[in-house]
């Protein structure tokens, strides 16, 4: 852990007149094997990179610390990153800070850019220097920290709403695990495009104070998952058309009561395990009420042909969040503390609201 | 069961010349409440019955005893036939006897009709008449037992291999409860096509014994269930391309042990619950090895928009028949012998071949 301590020292890193093509020294948040986060990682000084004719020098702004990324330095994420020298980090926004002479993409000095696609892994470090095609320019009057972490949970959330079964205003989905950041994502995204939800959260204290905060995002229905457990669940839904389609982030029980408030013919898309519990699915239900069961990961997802698709949906998110239509509790935490960021982001002090690293004082930008 | 003795008396209906738009008084096993078979089936005198302007009247040649029938008579199948006055029986052949005046359909007597699609249910009797689109005619130089036979398992296995994943001549699928006659059909009309086979099958006394059958059918590799039981299952394919496509008709077990001789992003098409188990799937095989999961059920598939393909379908398939190329056990019992038939049916004197109840002596054809 000491050698993630960022002293003020270290911070005041004092960008040196560009270069023609030089981007600055930088600290990277690195790892040369896998293991635990605070064992593993160290911070670096890279630099100065010298920028290839197509790539552009990034001043990063901010990064959050996700499970996922955890779970790479772990190693035990199906995406492996290169040791020894890996960077740690998956998504995050910076500033253009000079562009390669054969830069084709309108990027000038001062726009936001994120990361993305993902395969542009490596955001935990003051700059970075990459291809043009792994920048997206993105609209700067929202917060950092929504730039910073639109790539893996809102874009979840709106890919899941609008790329496996064909919605229409007034029609409804089911979810699971609805108090998670995806969870709350879909249901402003499908509050802003006429869909209802039908939310289920786990039996615990404080669950009426959840169902009340889901209620406010616009969440037509939540239900613990003891409330859904009666004969006739179809009778709790009212009015509303039965879902067509469902999210499961969760597996075991609560994969099973969001099955059973579909529609005859729908469809349940897994993308998380929270439970790490499998699915489980009667031959019945495949048989006679004829569902069928997918799953769901960004990063399959992104990596496939499905870029172009997915920068217009980040930039629509984006503009949800400066209409105010898509919001979502983030912490931001400087630089320095990172490793309070990293003891947050894995739970250790309880839970928290999502770890986004800011790598400069607002002063300094 | 005494109501289904049929006496030689009773079976020697002789034909009346036919009146112009009548047909002949005939014999059919009807049940008027649900029940065990051999409770509420009886055998009832029903006609002359006046045909219709678009009717079709057929002297029904043979039509199986098929488990879902047996489950219609129970009244647990999902499709309720109407009581009182059900006739059993979902498939059958029989021969062209009289056309209503207003029929356009190219039918003419002595030609062989299928009833299809199954919404014509009640094949258990000597004459039916029903309207022309419930009737399909089919070529008359096969066993009859394969005609009557044609419309569940041989055209639920071309669905499954046609119409879920595009299979191309190399490829493979895998399937479970190998040894059944959807099982055996999917084996044969593979092998037509040039897809391989990966078949799984019970551990029991015999296996050596089924996986010979099945092998002799055109099978390219079958397992016991213990035998795939190995921690690289893809070991055992050889050089044989991972199966993007996998049929379960039997869950629990077999069904964990075919999803995972699946490729990555496969699909696993469930027909059948012979396990009586649900089918768990870990999330991790939903989110990174993409597996989807879908239902199939040939009444839901033939009364939505396919009734033409299956047609061609069933054309097709017994074509193969007649090559050669699509074989399968069956038991042709004399109708005065339908209590017999019924009860080797239901299982009761042990495995026995598809009962086929045939209503004529082949002297009065």
């Amino acid at each position: 852990m000491a050698s993630l301590q960022v002293t003020q020292e270290q911070e005041r890193i004092t960008s040196p007149p560009m270069a023609s093509l030089l981007c600055p020294p930088y600290k990277a948040v690195m790892y040369d094997q896998y293991g635990e986060p605070d064992k593993v990682l160290r911070l670096a000084d890279v630099g100065p990179v010298e920028l290839g004719a197509r790539d552009v020098c990034v001043k990063m702004l901010a990064a959050p610390i996700n499970p996922s990324d955890i779970n790479s330095i772990e190693g035990v994420y199906p995406n492996k990153p290169t040791v020894p020298g890996a960077v740690g980090g998956i998504e995050g926004v910076g500033q253009v800070q000079a562009v390669g002479p054969a830069v084709t993409a309108s990027l000038s000095p001062g726009d936001w850019v994120i990361a993305f696609p993902h395969t542009a892994m490596g955001t935990w470090q003051t700059y970075a220097v990459k291809p043009q095609e792994l920048w997206h320019k993105v609209r700067n009057d929202v917060p950092m920290e929504y730039a910073a972490t639109v790539t893996v949970n809102p874009l979840s959330a709106l890919v899941l709403l609008q790329c496996f079964t064909k919605l229409n205003p007034g029609d409804t989905i089911v979810q699971n695990g609805a108090t998670s950041i995806v969870g709350q994502c879909v249901i402003q995204l499908a509050k802003a495009q006429g869909i209802r939800t039908i939310n289920i959260i786990r039996d615990r204290p404080g669950s009426e104070q959840a169902k009340h905060r889901l209620t406010q995002l616009g969440a037509h229905l939540v239900f613990t998952e003891s409330q859904l457990r009666v004969k006739n669940v179809k009778s709790l839904l009212g009015t509303l058309p039965e879902p067509a389609l469902g999210f499961d982030c969760v597996g075991g029980n609560a994969a099973s009561l969001t099955m059973r408030v579909l529609r005859k013919g729908g469809t349940m898309v897994t993308y998380g395990g929270m439970s790490k519990e499998h699915v489980n699915v009667s031959t019945s239900s495949f048989i006679f009420k004829d569902l069928s069961f997918k799953g769901f990961w960004l990063w399959n997802w992104v990596n496939s042909d499905k870029v172009v698709d997915c920068k217009k949906m980040i930039d629509y998110l984006l503009d949800l969040v400066k209409e105010g239509k898509l919001t979502y509790q983030t912490e931001l935490t400087p630089f320095r503390d990172f490793g309070l960021a990293l003891n947050k982001a894995q739970g250790k002090l309880g839970a928290q609201p999502k770890q986004v690293v800011s790598f400069w004082d607002k002063a300094k930008l």
